[in-house]
């Protein structure tokens, strides 16, 4: 998993423009947050995904990229003071803190174009069809777009400060987080030529994942150490924000992160060792401190 | 030019979610905009050049509407209060004066995710070849990202209330409206299957046709009607800004809007009467009253 991360951060690096390019403040302000120690879930689920069908991992560098880019450019623009209004991220200054407002939107409106111009571009120098490239760009905008991540955003917005019940909670986090995480394992499956069924199996192991994922995260925001987590303990409390724990109860969300990850596992049945760094994540999330 | 206006209208009324897909508000939002009055002036682009090279008009509606989009998308960012804080935009409110800040946000990163996402998903059903649709998305994003509108964008906000030379304010030009007008030229002829020496030919007068679309803006900022504009005749000069008038004075800037519509003429030599909406468009810049 390290040699993972490695590689994206140094293709992360060469796919962006560098802090010398003109106009230097946006290439800076993107930098910025790529570079300001995300975990890289997604890409690796690219990757993952990919080794799984038994494709090859250094094709899919591009659209793992991508993935991240996308990832963060969400990330700036939920911090900004019309949205979240957050000050911190992983411990750090937010892009609009430290580049202010302007440049921020730019940055993530960069990052966004940068994720799609990407893939189209080296689509061919890493000798996809073409074809799928382009189902590759349609499934990462749908899962971008107002049916997934844009569309929970959207919802969450909307129930801020407001009594919501579990199927509204669900369909914030599926599509907030759920459909990125997801479309990561399809795309990866898709460009290492993966069968419709193992495409399938990967997308089911993706939705439990997310959900797992999610449930973690609330329960961290109850009981995590905020040096670790990089973000005040409690928060979601302080913000009124409905979480599995506090529709469920502490206990009850525990035995549900177990049962959802023990759910994944079953979902990768079909495949041999080359998933075991999907089945190592599933497995992490159960004892993660971040 | 009515004609494709229509069609442009229809087909992104086709393309964009209706109103009443959930979640509805990002829905509204982004159609609020959509459909705000905007001259459609790149989507034109896009089948006017697709036409000069002998194509089907039809199969580049989606390549035209997405540039509709991505300009939308560009108008609605920029009017936010972070950026030029502009209440007005064609004499509606600006899309955050009525959906508020967040949504105007998420209606601009959706416009331009939907943007990519119709691209790849159209371009099948057209019947191009992927990897033409492939080359076109990167182009696009070129033209939309740091090296092409942002960048513009971010030099215009760093030279606000400051003193820039004519090379300056061209840079901005050039990139903040120019790429994406140059890149509409390219990419109705790229799918319309233009030659390189036609799609070479398409490219100058597109570059013409920008730098002559802003002079006429800037003129229009000192003479035009406030009536027909849309917004408060002066604001370059109230908001300190260069403009090709206040570098050049009125008769010069006058002068050379003239003499540049003539060179974007002399660009479509080696096109017959299947240019001549775009012969139109460069000789109606000079007598344009909004």
């Amino acid at each position: 998993m390290k040699l993972m991360i490695q590689q994206v951060d140094e293709a992360l690096g060469r796919y962006l423009p560098s802090e010398e390019t003109y106009p230097t403040v946006i290439h800076k302000a993107m930098r910025y947050s790529i570079f300001a120690g995300g975990k890289r879930l997604r890409p690796i689920l690219v990757l993952a995904g990919c080794r799984a069908v038994g494709g090859d991992e250094e094709k899919v560098l591009s659209a793992a990229c991508a993935l991240e880019m996308i990832h963060t450019y969400s990330l700036i623009h939920d911090d900004l003071p019309a949205m979240d209004d957050d000050d911190l991220r992983r411990g750090m200054p937010t892009n609009h803190k430290v580049f202010g407002e302007a440049t921020a939107v730019l940055a993530g409106d960069a990052l966004l174009t940068r994720a799609f111009g990407l893939v189209a571009e080296e689509a061919l120098r890493e000798g996809h069809e073409p074809a799928r490239v382009l189902q590759v760009i349609a499934e990462l905008a749908e899962a971008s777009g107002t049916m997934g991540m844009i569309g929970g955003q959207v919802v969450d917005m909307e129930s801020e400060n407001r009594q919501i019940d579990l199927s509204t909670m669900e369909y914030i986090h599926r599509h907030k987080t759920g459909a990125l995480i997801r479309s990561s394992l399809r795309i990866g499956a898709i460009l290492g030529g993966g069968t419709d069924e193992e495409i399938r199996a990967l997308s089911e192991y993706g939705d439990y994942l997310g959900l797992a994922f999610q449930i973690t995260d609330d329960l961290l925001d109850i009981q995590g150490d905020q040096e670790k987590i990089g973000k005040p303990v409690g928060s979601d409390e302080k913000n009124n924000k409905a979480t599995y724990p506090s529709l469920l109860g502490i206990e009850k969300a525990q035995e549900e992160a177990r049962r959802v990850v023990q759910a994944a596992q079953e979902s990768l049945q079909m495949f041999g060792e080359m998933a075991d760094i999907l089945r190592e994540l599933a497995k992490y999330l159960l004892v993660r401190e971040n």
